[in-house]
């Protein structure tokens, strides 16, 4: 993108893996001990004089914080999803927001990184309210799933074979609340951590009052909209393998390095790319180029160096297919 | 203090009721309301030219959230106290920044409302370690209580025939990390709502890095640190009750208006101000007032506005007893 050492304003997407673990039993010693990996591997960057807004997934602390509220139930009201969710940003970005600065601090430099929770509007009237489609949280059996549904209304679906899960609509990102901040945060020469989890869903009324509603907005979704919002350089999307592949997972799997933004729309349409996984990470990265003519990249959460300042990971560029 | 309308720099600290029902069982329908009479009452405040930093308790939310991981303990890993802190500043500043931004806008203003976490740094040597003295949490049964000692190697305390209560330590907030990004918010025009629960409590190591720990810090200590710390003109610890009072709860019951901060310690040292209730409020109070030779107020929460331009609640001045 730029030449190595020249300041950029990037957007950098983690996944939740990046602080926990894959599984409930994550404890928070390793999840220290990941969001302390996450750090060093973001630290090049952050030494630059770059600007930096980092966004967050929250899958597998949001499952745990539905798994335990379902388990307490009966003693302990359950909360709505836009509160699960604002909680998932606090505890994630609390531990990402120390794991930088530390890194940070070991290698001298004074930098802050500032941690906004972020709500995210979603239109009322978006087509998802009507087919709750989006499987979050962790696998239940079918009997316990069947009490989960009558006793807290959620919408249960067999997945796959491997259980049931909560569904939930998954709204288009409309508009980033506050966004001005993130802005004045940036600008500051602190690192912002935003729009965790995709945001805290909310709804605005015609007096601009907002209020939360059950939702999940994909969190890649929401960071192409921040990062062209803000008109950063770059957009990249760090996750747990180092390519976008065609054929993923057969042995005619082909990793895509540079692409356009065409070809990847197009590869999009012949359905290389699953709905829960690399999916909305393509849709972002293709929206995002489509919609500002920048880079977008999607790479490994341990190359991100390299993804900023080398070839590294499925870089796409403006173009057709 | 300063003539109605004159603008001022000040600290707002209101308690986990502010936003949260003291019932295990509120819900989020209960919550969003409180939170919306906590804006109203805040908004005349938020009105004027003031800049405002706004604290917050975090009882009942991050009780329920320990009282939850207790009961999912068999299936969900449990988080360590500072991620519960990190999840409750998270989840309460989400509702009151959406509540006040609501009151707002309905009032016709455009000013912003931003939620930073915030860790707060203790002394590893505090003698508060070496003595767990801060009840947290909901009630156990004895036999429950000897269970999660068991399991999750909490200390539990019999609190006057209620029933069991994790108690953990509660060391002096020494710095509040990051301190200059809430005066560049509160200097840009915005209100800041940061140092909920207390703060997260870390240490620092000699090389900078921090590290969370199982205790929690008195909000009302953290919120006269912070307004300190920034220079602020006044205190305001926003509570249940319209005063302090002496003899609290007995025929005697006397509430105090205007008191010097002399007054204010000698009948602290006569032990009119219960240790979990209005003792650290009044220890608050007491130290902003020595420090900095300005105003503290403790007053109802439904009252702000009279305690910031009027004569409602304890008001506590400079001066010996």
């Amino acid at each position: 993108m730029t030449a190595r050492g020249e300041p950029s304003r990037l957007l950098i997407a983690v996944g939740g893996n990046a602080i926990h673990p894959g599984d409930i039993r994550g404890t928070p010693e390793e999840q220290v001990e990941l969001a302390a990996r996450t750090g060093e591997s973001l630290l090049p960057i952050l030494m630059r004089e770059n600007q930096v807004v980092i966004t967050h997934g929250n899958g597998p602390v949001v499952g745990k914080i539905l798994m335990r509220q379902t388990l307490a139930r009966d003693r302990v009201a359950p909360m709505s999803l836009d509160i699960c969710v604002a909680h998932s940003q606090g505890g994630i970005a609390y531990l990402l927001m120390q794991a930088l600065e530390n890194a940070l601090r070991r290698a001298g430099s004074p930098r802050h990184v500032v941690c906004l929770l972020t709500q995210v509007e979603v239109d009322p009237a978006d087509p998802a309210f009507d087919a709750p489609s989006k499987p979050i949280g962790y696998f239940y059996g079918e009997a316990e799933a069947e009490e989960v549904r009558a006793s807290l209304g959620w919408t249960m679906r067999e997945d796959a074979g491997r259980g049931w899960r909560q569904v939930v609509p998954s709204p288009e990102p409309r508009h980033i609340a506050d966004i001005s901040l993130v802005h004045a945060v940036i600008e500051s020469g602190a690192v912002a951590i935003a729009g965790g989890g995709g945001g805290i869903p909310v709804v605005r009324a015609p007096d601009g009052a907002r209020r939360g509603l059950a939702a999940v907005i994909d969190k890649d979704l929401s960071s192409a909209l921040m990062a062209k919002v803000l008109g950063l350089d770059a957009l990249f999307i760090l996750t747990a393998v180092p390519r976008v592949s065609l054929h993923f997972g057969t042995p005619r799997e082909r990793p895509l390095g540079r692409v356009t933004a065409g070809e990847l729309r197009a590869y999009q349409r012949e359905g290389h790319f699953a709905a829960g996984s690399m999916g909305p990470k393509v849709e972002a990265a293709a929206r995002f180029v489509e919609e500002t003519g920048k880079l977008a990249v999607i790479a490994h959460l341990d190359e991100a160096e390299a993804a900023v300042y080398g070839d590294a990971g499925t870089r796409v560029h403006p173009g057709s297919a």
